[in-house]
């Protein structure tokens, strides 16, 4: 609690909507404009209209890119010369090598040695200089040190970073653009990065709009966190949800206390079985990690208990869903292994 | 060849432009205008620039609701009224069994033993009464006549029936009303009624457009059948491409000698491997029929050998494909069996 409360009282300010807005153009011309796609399969399991941001359609795979380019193409050549050093389970690492690569400069991603091949691969194949870690928050960052020691590139966190949440708020940002009178906006939630940003990007629209985190109970630090007023910690933990397993920082956790409006828990079961109804039904590929912020959505009367406010229309809720990445290894599906 | 030049003979006027935009506007309100989805990464696979019509997205997961909506919501009550029969390898028995719903009449599905687990429970969940046949050509139409004497239903076969093809060709009619200038369409053939759909449906806006059907080499009727100028059928395929293991009809067969430039061959690796590179760089859910289409593709030299003619414009040629479903067996999937 002191980290917090020191970071709070230390007068920090998160991202403003200009620096959103900034970030936006900035790497606008570079990703994709993801399409926010329905399903009325899905809607009639939950009483209610979806509205999936699809972050799996986008550059990389994952909406990491938003920020990773964020942070990278707003780096100075000097800045960027030596590189880009970072600790990823996967997704920020491939799109901190794909943004290195468009700025020319090399891109150091520490992962924990239990990442999933394909997200493996992927770093590799944007050029990602790979260094392998334990699996533990620790082992991450002492790794993660080391490297940048070694090197001398410039950090980019996958979350305790301004400019990363201000790119990853661009999707929230997005989503209320084009369908401007959501009730609520649902985002996984791991260190905060999407969920923070999701906050800022869509109250900076709309001061109404309802955002909630969904977090895995097998890693519910942001739960916790939320719940008991101060932040609590993962050493580490093994969910499906793969892109999943970090903890809030003092800065995510600062921006969530003072935005989120609930996290919602959800089990492993619940996480696989509702990817594969996405698979079936919607006939796109999410990862575990996107299916986890519409698995709470689809147990009976979770909706009605979120107690939105009636809506002017008189019709059912409009629910807008981050889909937050589509990187699965297609030799080992969840309900497979 | 004589049944096909007697049916040229007979005056056979395939289905018109006036008979198209009438079924586009009958079928329109109950389905969906599907998107029109672009991959760079392909592109830079094969030098062209794709356009992917995404009718895996459609309702009941293929092409096929639009042929068989289009000749149940054309008949009067009367012929409606005991129900409509069909023989299907899957998707055409769904689209069936949805579109007799919507009429509220009993739908007869014959199809073979070997379909598709998940295209049985399709139909069943759309209420669809199926009767299971030998997987031969003959054996699928002799239980479809029993069928249809015992129940007194009204038949809508899969691909020889002209509004089924007028129903089909709407799928290439909203391709060149969102995409003017494709300079060919690539679509998998199988009974020919999407295949010759396309055709006219895309020949009917715009005369000078390349239709080139694709076809597995383990189920090549269609290519031997236009090679040769006479009408040769398969009495029995075991191809991956599940929704292609029927032979051209006389009708469509008259058609497709008419209208279709091409005719590619894949075989069942690549049909495999493409549709899993889809699934891996487009993150959405292709059948391995559809992927039919993309396949040959993917050959070095094949788009060139295509002697497209030179873009005004002077860019990469601009290449239509359909991916005509999605609905495959999550839990057997073609690259781990």
């Amino acid at each position: 609690m002191s980290t917090t409360l020191s970071f709070e009282a230390a007068g920090y300010q998160a991202p403003t909507w200009e620096a959103i807005s900034e970030a936006h153009a900035r790497i606008a011309p570079r990703i994709h404009r993801t399409p926010i796609l329905t399903s009325s399969s899905l809607d009639a399991l939950a009483g209610a209209r979806f509205f999936f941001k699809c972050e799996n359609f986008q550059k990389t795979g994952s909406f990491k890119i938003r920020g990773a380019s964020n942070a990278i193409l707003s780096l100075t050549d000097e800045q960027a010369a030596r590189g880009i050093v970072t600790q990823s389970s996967g997704n920020h690492g491939a799109a901190v090598a794909c943004a290195a690569a468009w700025r020319g400069v090399p891109a150091y991603i520490v992962m924990p040695k239990n990442a999933p091949k394909v997200k493996v691969q992927a770093i590799d194949a944007y050029g990602g200089k790979i260094t392998f870690c334990e699996p533990k928050v620790s082992s991450r960052k002492e790794t993660c040190d080391r490297v940048q020691a070694e090197t001398g590139a410039h950090l980019v966190h996958p979350y305790d970073d301004d400019r990363i949440i201000a790119g990853q708020a661009t999707a929230a940002k997005e989503f209320l653009e084009e369908i401007p009178d959501l009730d609520a906006i649902f985002a996984p939630v791991s260190g905060g990065g999407l969920l923070s940003g999701t906050c800022l990007g869509a109250k900076g629209i709309r001061k109404d709009i309802r955002i909630i985190g969904c977090e895995p109970a097998r890693a519910d630090d942001a739960y916790r966190s939320l719940t008991t007023g101060t932040l609590e910690s993962l050493e580490s933990s093994d969910t499906i949800a793969d892109g999943l397993r970090a903890s809030l920082s003092p800065r995510t956790f600062a921006i969530l206390r003072r935005y989120v409006d609930r996290v919602l828990l959800v089990s492993e079961e619940e996480i696989i079985s509702t990817a594969r109804l996405v698979w079936e039904r919607m006939k796109i590929i999410i990862e575990p990690s996107s299916s986890v912020a519409l698995a709470p959505l689809l147990k009976p009367d979770v909706v009605q208990s979120l107690n939105l406010p009636s809506r002017a229309d008189g019709q059912v809720p409009k629910l807008g869903v981050i889909f937050s990445g589509g990187n699965v290894d297609l030799n080992a599906l969840p309900w497979l292994s």
